[in-house]
């Protein structure tokens, strides 16, 4: 089919639906560089403002999974499971899950992305253990999974190639912000790696790239969409993130974190999620094994069966079963295992300087704003504000108090890791405005998390 | 002001408005090739998104005015008159109507197109004349209205580098239909023209390029406070186009059937329409003279002072006094003025085919398609496809019978002015398609021209 560009951005522009057909044709002229940019912009645009609709979404991310390289698993013979966030503040889920997962007997291959504005990238975190190689080509990833039964990589270009391109153009056309295209970027990464079964993190709030709650349900329900059309069994979890996820924020601080909950302790907001989107893999997993329809294995309540799956996952951190898939994982990508028994190993900021309260009395935390601690962390080195900028892997900030918790004054309600004392200073006074403070007590944080399944209903799960 | 482009592309896409400092940032940016094309035309797209209201469109416009150079008549010490019209298939208006409003004593420079696709283009039209210059500099243009009272030229790039830009992008991402962009694009050519009474001849229908006439009456409301915003009096008569204007299509034969106008004949809409438009100028040029406000002569009501300024333009038509203002133009820019008394003279095409009327009895022509005849133009070579092809200046379309007219079997109804046999065949096939007849007598197409004045109020004038 020859790509006749105008009529296709004028349709768009009219509000028309595009046929896989076209679709292909321009993910395919895209990647043969036979697109002019100013061309794709004002599709992109168009599409801002037309959208797409679930089965164009779908046809349009299948386009963009066939202008790459594509995961294969069947030489392993079971299901392959993968997950991911669309990320915010403190999100050192992954970390936690992949071992736990993979503990679990289920393999995962997580392809992930680096640090960028004032969100983290889990990449970064990993690389701030000694020696950790996360650039893996899709073979090397295939046969660790194939050996250890999981891998945490560096998003491969060899996958989905028109993704790459087409967000470079997104970043710089102010076109980020749309629900299909975001789906189909996220989704056309996913199935090019191949799992079976499929998770996704949705969040939204102040430290997360959804701003509302209805935004993330559309954007999950989209998503799960184009999941199960493409035939893998997919749920979304959503959750708020109006303060960061656990305390600490910065790559190896974050790193200590997801030690500490891989051995059982760690945060609680932390632990609960990761136990909530590992719950799901494993029950899309038992589906999966028993190839039967969208329902509960035999003899078990849904609530039973998740409760049953979760005590099994909790079990897998108490044992150290976890944390002995994480130093497998480390080991086999070249860094030092070590740092799971002796996370003092990893990088340490210059200094550590604590925040007290302001107050003059008892007061409580009634908000702590994830993007300005993300930014405060940015400012400390833990980001980047542009590609290829580097890190300083043990900075950031770990939280003492969050929303809910009663401070007297003097308390430190956080503690910042920095390279200089004037770094320290600016931060500090940033940082103070991250928290808002009340003199009467507040409720902790309710989690309204829910589970958007291939129906599209979201049920409440926490 | 530094711009940063992709705030200003949010900003739209989210449906802001944009300041005028942004606006100018903009277009200078743009002209001096700062701003990648891929975000002029996101932003292009935003924009036929999200629209601007009419004071930021007038900003627009002024923006891209300041971009290049403008006219200046204030050496003539008295209003100088311009006409736009958007277009359409046989509208030869400004060949008749320039020396007509020139032998009324009133200055008119016009800068005009060439053809593109099935519309004509009055440039091409004029160069039919043997030896004539179209493409002069603005000092030329100027010193020669200074010397003989008009000049019609080819659109000068000087002025409003921006438009130049700003089309050419608009034409290969899908972005010409927005009202504003529409607008700014011609208002900025006529304010840079310098012109101080401007009349806006706005059609709509199959042959135009507006399709409705709820859009062209939007169009032209926007223009007309564009104008008005700008200190320039500004006018717009609405009209409809379903069928061509006049009788020939094509560049001679239209030149031809102007030259036959302005010896007072001609065909009844092109003659009708040139006056609507003559008397608006004449209006606006006494209002200007007198420097009042926008009311009729002393001692006139608005009717009685029409009537009087449109039999002063058949005066001048009847007495030969607005051909000798065209032969002094042609002479003035190298054409052979000779064409005027003898038409004869002008190209003409190597054979003429009659389009016999096809029924087996009497017939009504119920509709004359004007697109399909500007495309059978086209194909005969009296248009251009792309820009830089040729023109066979001779061919083209004469129409015997026009909507409302009775045909028996056998009429001619129109002839084909090929170059061909074989071409004039295949045109006469395509030509029948423009024409429906019904087997009951049609009524003429009523005349519902509209003029938009200041106020935004339309008033019908015939």
């Amino acid at each position: 089919m020859t790509l006749s560009m105008v009529p296709l951005i004028e349709h768009k522009k009219r509000g028309g639906r595009h046929s896989e057909d076209e679709l292909t044709a321009l993910c395919r002229a895209l990647v043969a560089g036979s697109i002019p940019d100013f061309q794709i912009a004002a599709w992109l645009m168009a599409v801002c403002w037309r959208g797409m609709d679930a089965e164009e979404t779908l046809a349009f991310t299948r386009a963009m999974v066939a202008t790459g390289d594509t995961l294969e698993w069947s030489r392993l013979g079971r299901a392959v499971a993968d997950k991911h966030s669309t990320g915010g503040v403190g999100d050192k889920t992954s970390l936690v899950l992949v071992p736990l997962i993979a503990a679990a007997g289920i393999p995962l291959a997580k392809m992930s992305g680096r640090s960028l504005g004032h969100t983290g990238g889990t990449i970064d975190k990993l690389e701030s253990i000694s020696g950790f190689h996360a650039e893996l080509s899709p073979q090397e990833t295939q046969s660790q999974v194939e050996r250890i039964g999981c891998a945490m990589v560096a998003q491969s270009g060899a996958l989905v190639p028109a993704d790459k391109l087409l967000y470079a153009l997104r970043d710089v056309t102010g076109t980020v912000d749309s629900l299909p295209l975001i789906a189909a970027s996220i989704m056309s990464k996913k199935l090019a790696a191949g799992a079976h079964v499929i998770v996704l993190d949705v969040k939204y709030g102040s430290g997360a790239f959804m701003q509302s709650r209805a935004e993330a349900l559309s954007l999950a329900r989209l998503m799960v969409s184009i999941g199960e059309g493409a035939g893998r069994r997919t749920r979304a979890v959503v959750s708020e993130m109006e303060e960061p996820l656990g305390r600490a924020v910065g790559n190896a601080l974050e790193v200590r974190e997801a030690i500490d909950t891989l051995h059982g302790a760690g945060p609680d907001d932390l632990r609960e999620l990761t136990l909530a989107l590992g719950t799901e893999i494993l029950v899309l997993a038992g589906r999966a094994a028993r190839g039967g329809p969208d329902s509960p294995a035999p003899h078990h309540g849904r609530d039973e069966e998740r409760a049953e799956l979760r005590a099994r996952l909790v079990h897998l951190l108490d044992t150290g079963a976890a944390a002995a898939a994480f130093e497998r994982m480390i080991e086999a990508q070249g860094g030092d295992p070590g740092v799971v028994a002796h996370p003092e190993r990893l990088p340490s900021a210059e200094l550590v300087h604590p925040l007290r309260s302001p107050g003059r009395g008892s007061a409580w935390v009634a908000a702590v704003d994830a993007r300005k601690v993300g930014e405060t962390a940015l400012d400390l080195g833990a980001g980047r504000r542009s590609k290829g900028e580097t890190l300083h892997l043990g900075t950031g900030i770990v939280l003492h108090k969050k929303t809910g918790d009663e401070t007297a004054p003097g308390d430190t309600i956080a503690t910042i890791h920095a390279r200089t004392e004037a770094e320290a200073m600016t931060a500090a006074e940033r940082l103070l405005q991250a928290f808002t403070f009340r003199d009467e007590p507040v409720p902790a944080p309710h989690r309204d998390w829910q589970t958007i399944a291939a129906s599209g209903e979201g049920s409440p799960v926490a």
